[in-house]
């Protein structure tokens, strides 16, 4: 059994930890964080499924006030373990890796961090091979993570020359008011992060990409230009590479799915925990030709779509299965992912 | 065991239906629908825990189509239920208790009927006892129903004479595209109905109140200024009356209950299905003395917050518990409300 | 001196109204609507500055309840005018064009009207020169006029064989409680009219297009994908034809413009009169090449994009200029476009 | 003539002085800012029609670069007016208020800055008298300004006792990037500093309040409970004393003032430069009686509500006029409030 840490219990920490805690073949030993947030107050309210660690710097009267029980320091959960998966806030994990390459131990750090705090920028599909025994590997953003997905699809079938996204992000998530936007569509700058890491990831394919900030807080949408690089990719050949896909769910708007706050009301319908989605959502009805391009636009559940990924590094990290479809097929079997095709 | 059919497989529905299952004193017999909707596939690939019946003008091929099993007809449902809970679209459910009355069954509308519909306006713990035997009850509408439960309990504690609401709505549903509101408050034509509802239902009491829409889908906002009939209530008064409720969650700014999407992130944090919670928040720094009045704020989730007086209705229309403490006490127990206190 | 009327003195007529006003070589006669809404009493406390026409069904006693002088019955203005700008509500407009080609005039009809009603799918500076004497135009929609200004530039310089469109449209104009969206991004099926309508006017550009709905009231943006015809079009190369285009400001984020609303903040800071702009933003930072592509993204003021064109159109159908340059050029002169550059 | 000066030309700093300019007994001398931000641009585009002086820290080459004259430094505008209007960012003013006493220049500050700034807090109607001949004056902040308004015309008339406020506040200027709030309801700790600062300015009146932060960008919108010192105030009582009020504007829903957009729409409508109104708007059909206690709701235009006030600070503080009433007719005649009624 691997032994498995989540630093940070925010966001993406709980859900890591709900991850792991699915895999038959990993032990979550405990999390880590700071201070006794909503999250960790909730965690108590559960019953503290989960083994709490205070990370330096954690204040213990607060969390002696409210009764909330921890098990020990942030060293006796390093200590514990053969891999940190760290989603601590951006910036924390690069100090954390210090700690880390002491104890010895691997970690997989989340979006928020430089890609120089790993040794292989990964992604469980595109090149898992390259986080095969690495000691440090860092996540594609959510974005990345889920747009990835469909562009690998289509080039491993198909070949792919070249992509470009208009991400149309979510600019807060649900429980935020740190940040927002009212009433307003912000622009970054072009290129988007997200076509220079799919390039990273993906070097045989150019990318470019523009990325507009929007006011809702449930899943980015993206369309994708994709030109081929063997000829024309049709609506029907793709269409037929992403309705194989496992983490790929092709819905239509006729049945329902009428925008990105669907994939939300669905999930929980399903009785999902949170409400949350592995799958990203790819509407068959925005499939279409332009000449020899095809494009498509696809959801993405940023909250939880980088979890199944994560669970893949594990996978390679510690070489508990050679390649991606072996690893991709465990980590999808614990998580449910596929079931419903 | 109490025999239960819900009509309408919608947002409140869902949770109606989920909420009966949980009362091991009543049986959910199954729900019925009309359209293949979002939720209905949920429940499809959920496995059909719940059994499905085909309202009138329900086409059998769309549901054929999709493999959605049903189990027979609206009046297949009716014919073997002691009591249905009503949550069709507003309309549909005048017309059938028509049918409910010609099968002999007794029957609970939600808000969007109109009063006439039901013999008795009903809240679990304002007057449960007038529910006693009663055919048909209508329940009071979300917003009614948590903000009673805050003024009922200051009312049965110290006596009340006057209350004056601000009631800050919430627009839409998580999911909903069909209605909506962009960057605007939309004011209501005062007295709102939910103060008119309250004066109904605690006809002691004098209440106005204004409301006004926003654009958030989780939880609405409702302030209250409230004038005590044997003198001056206290924050002190107030806030202990507050803390004894079981379906009141007294919270804090300072820990992390910044606003209404607090309520949902905690609950989604919880596991709660659906990220539901069936209390109302109450602020305990929201609560200030002017003067003779004291004035409070409180938020209501509403696609879950009527659903444990629903539950109390059923018991009071069959009788199930003599008044509204043991019966409150039995849907508690089974909901998991209170446990946290 | 040219006779114009205007039908339906709403969002896009008032500014119809306004930017005839300032066409030296036009005459205002009036306008005409149905009920003493927010505009028309608006227009009352300005002093009734354009002459009020009733259409059929109006009810008088309405308007003289609260003392709005009217001038005449819609048959009065139609019979004193050359031509009608008719932006009633969709529908409403092509039973009005059999009144108008009784009376023998000519009439611009919006977007809001099926193309079927015109004779001439119309845009100023794309196909000026077949709307030169038609009696019946329809106009291009906000986004498709301000999309056409954008890649009419480029084709008319370089040549172009396609391009791929994502529209995040803005869902309902300030003031709008009818429409609106809460938290949620809707999808369109694709292909978007827009692309198609490109097409329609440029048919030798191939278009596709994804819409998705976004909850702002302040500008659509647009980011599209462009293949030149013969060879690749460089970032520089198309900002040098963006620069010299009259109805495009080319802005940059490092100068304050971060998204939508910063056009309508300047607009109102200008103290261009309701905020508005004739003009679509165009980010230079949003410029970027993909292989042989080029990508950016514009703004389009939806209010008032259209208006520039509307009077192009006039031009047109009454020839009163044989060409588009020389019709854009009056147009631009009385509405003090390009005076900035 | 009364010279003058503004210091910050952001969102309040351009509507000072465009108040100051229309204000035929003053002279706008400048106004002064720091950096060439949209509001500067937007001066420049119009023609520079007021003199730019440079504070402090200003690089002047930024303003060169893209042609924006400037007449000076900031000590140049001190040393050149009577009065100061200090709309500069928080906190700033305080440190500005040094130079203004080495200057021997009085001046007033926006609520921004803390009110241990000035001698006097300040409102134009309820508490003119105190302001004359003061040296350093602090405005009320927009809501309050507001509010004042109306509890003040209703105590002027009637007597009040006490009032219960509920704040829904917009969240966010248009325009702005750097704030915002996304689907969520923020609360602040009761009570609310609206309802203290009222207490400041009216100290016979016991006051308290809830505020609520809403993601919407226009227009705050405050329902008020009050209660009468001599009985009990009726609709018909309320509505004749606000109805005669110049800064405040009593409307209907049936009207079309269905929400706080519709004033920003119809102030647009009107032709008001920016879409800027002056007055206060107050529904009509929110007016509410409840036992002793009377209710109504207010809309608030934050930008530019506090203008008029100012100006009559000026007329205050330089004693142009003996008191409110005087002061407030002038400045309502040159700012052509009151005209519409």
């Amino acid at each position: 059994m691997i032994k498995v840490g989540v630093a940070g219990y925010g966001v993406i920490g709980q859900r890591l930890a709900d991850g792991v805690a699915l895999q038959k073949d990993m032990e979550l030993v405990g999390i880590a964080d700071l201070a006794p947030t909503l999250s960790i107050r909730a965690l108590k309210e559960r019953g503290m499924p989960y083994n709490l660690y205070l990370v330096e710097g954690a204040d213990k009267a607060k969390f002696d006030a409210v009764g909330i029980p921890y098990k020990g320091t942030f060293a006796d959960l390093i200590g514990n373990v053969d891999i940190m998966l760290d989603s601590s806030p951006g910036g924390v994990g690069v100090k954390n890796k210090a700690l880390y390459e002491q104890a010895g131990i691997k970690a997989i750090f989340q979006g928020g961090e430089k890609n120089s705090v790993a040794d292989v920028f990964f992604h469980g599909y595109a090149n898992y091979e390259k986080g095969l025994g690495a000691n440090y590997l860092k996540l594609t953003s959510c974005n990345t993570t889920g747009l990835i997905r469909s562009v690998d699809c289509l080039d491993r079938k198909y070949g792919l020359e070249r992509v470009a996204i208009t991400i149309i992000r979510r600019v807060a998530d649900p429980g935020d008011y740190h940040r927002g936007l009212t009433n307003a569509l912000q622009m970054d700058k072009a290129p988007s992060h997200q076509a220079l890491d799919l390039m990273t990831i993906m070097p045989h394919v150019a990318a470019t990409g523009i990325l507009v900030h929007t006011p809702v807080t449930h899943g980015h949408i993206i369309t994708v230009v994709a030109h081929g690089k063997k000829g024309k990719i049709t609506k029907d050949m793709a269409l037929e590479a992403f309705k194989t896909h496992p983490r790929i769910r092709v819905v239509r708007i006729d049945d329902g799915f009428l925008g990105n706050s669907s994939f939300f009301r669905y999930a929980r319908d399903l009785g999902n925990p949170r409400g949350d989605m592995y799958e990203i959502g790819l509407w068959e009805d925005s499939i279409v030709e332009s000449g020899e391009d095809i494009m498509y636009a696809i959801n993405i559940p940023q909250e939880s779509v980088t979890i199944p990924e994560t669970m893949d590094g594990i996978r390679a990290a510690l070489k508990m299965q050679p390649d991606s479809v072996s690893a991709t097929t465990e980590t999808n079997k614990y998580l449910g992912i596929g079931k419903w095709k």
